[in-house]
């Protein structure tokens, strides 16, 4: 019984989120449901980061089981082909061995937040990135930023429904680019650990966004930090700014 | 009675394209019927570049009198106000003299062509680019569109029903960028002239892609040219792929 691992893109609109649930539409669902359009299912798969509702992909990586022996380009194609309309993309396939897994084998989860700078309402990029009215300070935002990387208690940073056993986690990198989008002027976080905390990208981000705005302090950022309170959290930003941007494994099962 | 130029930023999938239509919603419709609700209507505004349905821009430019002294941030902040949700926005506006004129005064239009080339199916992307499911060969390409840059008889690239009193046109540049887009290689294709004729990019590009993909030689490009024939051009470019990217004027209204 082969294993395969697939990279997927998606648009987070229309989903409930990643993880498949009872009588709603998610990412998860309509993958397994096109796998059984290939062999009879039940089909489970699994993947490398349950992306919240409205929450983006652009390389999501996913694993399933198949009977039959399939090229990886045979069955990305047929996947895709059952996938259309909806806003889900096989984009790479691979075969992996047996005891290869999506999520558990991942060493580091990078994340994507787009933030573009403008007051006019955005009509091209609408739903792709978080739109504040007004530039922000980005030399503050990375100092406030500069508090954060490296091994914390994030307890401020998570949602107070995060199931994880510890809120003590490694944030590997927390980078700020700024990015001339098609349609203004954009920051680009980007965020590295091994794995992340509910909600933790977005509370981080819109935390940030405070200090950009000269509403906090660098400063503050690590007050907020060591506070260990969910109640010292900046805004919590949408999710449509948000995308899963890769996972890293020892061997990129994709190379 | 005061002038403004707008800058107008939209996409074009909803739209049958810019003009005003008798029970169709157009761009041109919806900023009439934003600025009808500031002051009474009718009201005619005219723009720079008449899109056709499904092209976006970035930067279209129109024209609107008004009887009211507004100031450029009220006037556009309002006209956003009236146009959501389309997705239509005012991006820019300014005063400009009486005589100034959105459509005649323009010096030179400036287009950008999106093309995505990758497999899967575009999901993030999806209506924003033209997508090709190979690597085109970006340097035929070039030997190609060598031939277009000039002034020529454009007969072989415009619509059947082009409007236009000549087909004879100064293509003052078409160039072709690779860029590495958030769904995979684009190139990017920028074209400037003081006018197009009705399909003319679309032609252009699509005539450019048989080259890209090796169906045509370089030189047949020049051979379509001068064979001043609507049947000797390749196939036509779907229109959610090209954006009115920009309008140049003597003195730019909106610096």
């Amino acid at each position: 019984m082969p294993r395969y691992a697939l990279k997927v893109e998606y648009h987070g609109a229309p989903f409930v989120g990643w993880q498949r649930q009872r009588d709603q539409v998610s990412v998860q669902g309509m993958i397994e449901a096109a796998l059984a359009k290939l062999e009879p299912g039940p089909h489970a798969i699994a993947a490398a980061g349950r992306t919240d509702a409205g929450v983006h992909a652009l390389a999501q990586v996913a694993h399933c089981d198949l009977e039959r022996d399939w090229t990886p380009f045979r069955l990305s194609e047929a996947l895709n082909h059952h996938l259309k309309p909806a806003p889900v993309a096989i984009v790479a396939c691979a075969v992996v061995a047996d005891d290869w897994h999506a999520r558990f084998s991942a060493l580091e989860r990078r994340y994507l937040f787009r933030l573009l700078m403008r007051r006019a309402p955005a009509t091209l990029e609408h739903g792709l990135v978080w739109q504040v009215p007004r530039r922000l300070d980005v030399a503050a935002m990375r100092a406030g930023a500069a508090h954060l990387v490296g091994h914390h208690d994030f307890t401020t940073f998570r949602s107070t429904i995060c199931q994880a056993k510890s809120p003590v986690k490694t944030l590997d990198a927390l980078e700020i680019a700024e990015v001339e989008g098609i349609a203004g002027p954009e920051l680009h976080f980007t965020l590295r650990a091994r794995s992340f905390l509910h909600n933790q990208v977005r509370s981080l981000v819109g935390s940030l966004e405070r200090v950009g705005a000269g509403s906090w302090r660098p400063d503050d950022v690590k007050t907020a930090l060591e506070a260990r309170d969910r109640a010292a959290c900046g805004p919590v930003c949408p999710p449509h700014g948000l995308y899963l941007a890769g996972v890293r494994y020892g061997v990129d099962p994709f190379a």
